[in-house]
């Protein structure tokens, strides 16, 4: 539904100050590693003692959970919680025509009920090893690029060697840019099976109007179990259910794996995400929602076959519009201008050419080799078939990086996926897309007729078939013409290889070879002038600053485990509004009746008709002021016992501005409150025996 | 709702191709003069005479309805038929707290239950008399300065002489740009009272998703009655109720009040709607429309609020869309730039100079003097507050037009009204729109530090408030602060004139005042870049093209009588399918059954109570290729007989696009059918006494 995996899970660009807070640590700010976790800032905040052996229990409770989530251990016999929306890939998985699990929800009755769920992982950090100086000896006195191969070799021979000797799955990690690199050894469970899960309805209720805001009332939760040698997983360290619930202003830690941050992006950088990255994703995804509305609009079929499409883009919409908030506000900016003087100059004057350079052509790069101008599946499949045949030609290491053999597997299975596409959906997007290519282009060309792209006329950029053809037209043509949504058409060009696809005339494939040598050009001179010289400069800039700084900071985020510490604390609204921090299920009730049941505040019939069963104060969701970011979700948090008393779920909408900056003022994370999820498994689902697992 | 007045009614910038139709009229194209009826067309295609008699009985039988709508008369005792969107302004003022009208509908169950309409003027066409000559004969020998003075003077005593001889309204109306000048003398009903309006859920089912599209399933009509003396105006000429239905293929005519043609348009110009106009509009309704239901769709109360404001962006954006859609089909230009060859190329010239000359300044002067920038009714009136009174310090002919004294009246009449505005949604729209300010003027300061406009650096288009505040801040800080939203305050400004508005500390006052030079500075190089050469190159444009091609060819329309002919005629959608020309009531029924019933394709209960007894196969709405424009709406469709057998209430969406280019091929006037409002007056409304009338 509406909170799409992607929402905390797969974080994309997010910028913030931390260099700000190690010297004046006021705010609840940090992910911090377990490996160099904020003590003293906690003790100096909140008068708690984090123990060597607490932290130990938090870490070997958390998980990361498949490809993109967080989790927790919460039964010693291998039972973890995390988001609906982080599981939600399972629920699919196992529903049928007649049994659409999201909608319906699933409960095992009995252990032999849960469901195995295949390709799902899930793994808990067993240990940290400091590498650094094992590494750094072994590159002493190289120059950067022959470093950079002795570094590989030496990285993957730690790991082979470590793995062998402690049975873990060994990762180094990267982190502060190459200030640091960590051993990461892991646990790995491979057989985790579905245990329970709510209807989409109330796990999601509010959908996306309700999407980043608060008050909230989602029970965003599933449970799992992992499986060793076919008998659930016994373990040592789980999370104790808290039945206190928790106080206004009490110390509440999440234990996650944020996926990325950039947060020492430079002034000059932020700069360029307010001007042109955010504006350029805003214009794009307001014209598709409301394309796609309208389509959805027509009937409910046209809902039906759009609706996915839909939520990303009002998902992609509502982080836009509070990241540039906090761009355009010159409040937060302060802070950064004073940041900026403890980095060296020489990489932010990179950092800020490579922007400059970079934005005339971030448009064309982006509709062209991004391929939002030619939006539609079949001229994605027709694109990656040319690509593939072309570059299989080609030696491994002159490859585009995604067909270097490592990535022609996957290359392949998405060519083959047989989801279905649709004819009419895709005339749609690739219509709409042709006609802002040439919003843009003849745009720029009203204004100066003899425009250039470096060095090409820029009307180049409209395909030749555009001056014949209406976008519409040449649209319905290519679609309609083509025959690369046939599975079968895809794998006979791609075991054809280079020669089946010369000789094809499939349209869209022929649409795909005329707009390549430019696309790709473009692809060139933003790696050359964009990707290349950033990526070294922020190397060379955190090498800098962590030199003056030490580890008494936090690295960017990098997916791996971190710790956050902050309260339960409610807000101020923009309109002056107190939101109180945590909500119950009453208020649930009353959302629904007061916004009359409609979609998406209908909740599921369950618990209409268990609604006098339910302890009408029962907590339901809460607010902190934890920092978390995409990848968090499905995160534990819990109390200084260290008992779980919430799972993350959201950031409210001022938690995406304040990605650039942290400021405990309005930004919250937002999690399920555990009564909900307890008082929903006893008195709708009939859970008993997990309910007898989670509090005994 | 969705079908608001501006539809058809208050027309805006259409342009298409005029001058192929009259060397090769194949095509059913053409808004023509009653005085110059396309006799020679009909006969040649459609093989029937159209006697003075015929014309004169349609004429007579013509209404225009209230400022922006069509209409006829429809029975001996003066019964009016309009459609129910352009009767929803008097809906509305008999509506109470208790009785929505515009909801539930009206019908008056006798003669005395009939509601007057204050304000409400309908016309109809008595005579028309050729000034032409007159004119010119008064002007001979002056300059144009001179003899536009002359001319005006002429007019008015034309008009005030005839007014007095015959006792009717008399009117100059100026035709082919200044080619002809026809006295057009009305008959005047000031005294109309409303009959019946179905509920709006009929009258306009399928909301904005069925907008512009066809098949359709709408019962937009109303029935007001003129009287004259207290009693119902005994009128000669009225149009017979047609009972036979129509034939796929029929000859049918429109006659109607077309509002706002452009079809004279150079090619460079159209580029210039492409690339500039259109795109610019769609950006912004594209956003509003987002940002418009992200808040309606978080409770209903917001819903409501916001309701209108997203019923116009909705128009607006499928208009805008369907007209790019033209604009960027080029097998429609071909005929654009074959016309261009019997114009001379002086004007031309100067056209295609005036709009690359504006382009670089369309979107500052949009955002500034356009106001769009501001986007909020509070800075609305504080700027009209503040050029009130600095415009009534100067001499009247030095004033901006619209403060000269003949619209002072209009201008205070706005400022004194009471309808309530909301301060969210005026927070809402203002943050949303200065955002847009920031992401325009930083984007392209990114790609040009030092860009400039007209001399100034571009940066000084950010209001200096917006270097300390974000846009919410700003807007927050504006709209709470200021107490515009009080009529009593605004009266008081008023009254006090200059002085008490230099007094004022009113923050929006002040905000006003500071983007007040820039903003007349931008209207100031807008009309001397654009407005006032292109006026003037289109006038000289059609003296020489009138000279050329005479009166066999229509004019421009202007909001007078016009007859458009054509056929009951399906049409092939893009994606192939083969609509049929007229649906039926059983259709109606279906589509509502298909979408569940949800608003807005929920019929009545009167139609869901009443459903058996309606005949299912009753034709309910049909399309032909009548060109027709904004301002049609209403209009009468009659066949050959001159019996009225359909109501004009919109196009379809291809109609948008032709309005650049007339084609037969999909575009097409949508009408009701006269039978679905008689079944439903007979067998859901019970208004006998009205059914006699019409059939009798």
């Amino acid at each position: 539904m509406k909170l799409s995996i992607s929402k905390l899970t797969c974080a994309t660009l997010f910028a913030a100050l931390v260099f700000i807070s190690f010297t004046n640590a006021r705010a609840d700010e940090g992910m911090w590693l377990f490996e160099a976790p904020p003590k003293q800032q906690v003790k100096e905040r909140y008068n708690f003692d984090m123990t060597d052996s607490w932290l130990e229990h938090l870490r070997l409770s958390s998980v990361r959970f498949g490809r993109g989530g967080s989790a927790s251990f919460v039964s010693a016999n291998g039972l973890i919680m995390t988001n609906h929306h982080v599981g939600a890939g399972y629920l699919q998985m196992h529903s049928t025509p007649e049994n659409d699990m999201l909608a319906n929800g699933f409960y095992a009755k009995t252990l032999a009920d849960e469901l195995p769920c295949k390709g799902l992982e899930c793994i808990t950090l067993y240990e940290v090893v400091d590498v650094t100086e094992q590494l750094a000896a072994a590159t002493k006195g190289l120059a950067a690029d022959d470093a950079a191969k002795v570094r590989k070799t030496k990285i993957a021979e730690i790991e082979k060697e470590n793995a062998d000797k402690k049975n873990l799955h060994c990762e180094v990690v990267t982190l502060f840019q190459g200030g640091k690199y960590h051993l990461y050894c892991y646990k790995k469970y491979t057989d985790v099976r579905l245990v329970w899960a709510p209807e989409q309805n109330i796990a999601s209720f509010g959908g996306d109007p309700d999407n980043y805001e608060y008050p909230r009332y989602c029970v965003d939760c599933s449970l799992f179990r992992a499986y060793e040698n076919g008998k659930p997983a016994v373990v040592k360290h789980y999370l104790k259910w808290a039945t206190g619930g928790v106080t206004d202003g009490e110390l509440v830690f999440v234990a996650g794996h944020p996926g990325t941050t950039n947060r020492a992006y430079t002034k000059e950088h932020l700069i360029y995400l307010r001007d042109v990255h955010f504006p350029e994703r805003l214009e794009r995804m307001y014209r598709r929602e409301v394309i796609y509305s309208v389509f959805a609009n027509r009937n409910l079929e046209n809902a039906r076959r759009v609706g996915h499409d839909l939520d990303v883009v009002q998902n992609y919409r509502k982080r836009a519009i509070g990241q540039i908030d906090g761009l355009q506000t010159p409040s937060l900016w302060n802070g950064k201008i004073t940041a900026a003087s403890v980095a060296s100059t020489r990489p932010e004057a990179i950092i800020a050419k490579a922007c400059e350079r970079s934005a005339p052509i971030y448009k064309p790069h982006i509709y062209y080799e991004g391929g939002e101008a030619f939006n539609s599946q079949t001229f994605r499949f027709a694109r990656q078939i040319l690509r593939l045949a072309d570059e299989l030609e080609k030696p491994n290491a002159n490859r585009l990086k995604e067909y270097r053999d490592s990535g022609i597997d996957f290359v392949k299975q998405t060519l083959l996926n047989e989801a279905p596409i649709y004819e009419d959906v895709e005339v749609l997007k690739l219509t709409d897309s042709l006609t802002m290519l040439e919003e843009y282009v003849y745009g720029e060309l009203i204004l100066d007729a003899n425009k250039k792209l470096n060095d090409k006329p820029l009307g180049e950029l409209i395909p030749p078939e555009l001056q014949k053809e209406s976008p519409k037209e040449l649209a319905i043509r290519l679609v309609r013409g083509s025959k690369l949504r046939d599975v079968a058409v895809r794998k006979a060009l791609i075991d054809g290889g280079k020669k089946a696809v010369d000789a094809s005339t499939d349209p869209m494939l022929l649409f795909a070879k005329a707009v390549d040598e430019r696309s790709r050009k473009l692809r060139e001179i933003y790696e050359n002038e964009y990707d290349s010289p950033t990526t070294a400069a922020y190397a060379e800039l955190a090498k800098e600053r962590f030199e003056q700084l030490g580890t008494n900071v936090y690295p960017d985020a990098t997916f791996t485990l971190r710790l956050s510490y902050g309260a339960v604390k409610g807000y101020k609204e923009d309109d002056g509004t107190q939101v109180k921090p945590v909500t119950n299920i009453a208020g649930m009730f009353e959302r629904a009746e007061t916004m009359k049941y409609r979609e998406p505040f209908n909740p599921p019939k369950s618990w209409l008709d268990n609604k006098s069963k339910l302890n009408q104060n029962c907590a339901f969701n809460l607010v902190s002021t934890n920092d978390i970011i995409g990848g968090n979700s499905g995160s534990p948090m819990v109390n200084a016992k260290g008992e779980v008393v919430g799972l993350v779920f959201d950031g409210n909408i001022y938690s995406l501005s304040n990605n650039f900056v942290y400021s405990e003022t309005q930004s919250r994370c937002v999690s399920v409150h555990v009564d909900v999820i307890l008082e929903s498994l006893r008195k709708i689902y009939n859970a008993e025996r997990i309910v007898e697992e989670l509090v005994k």
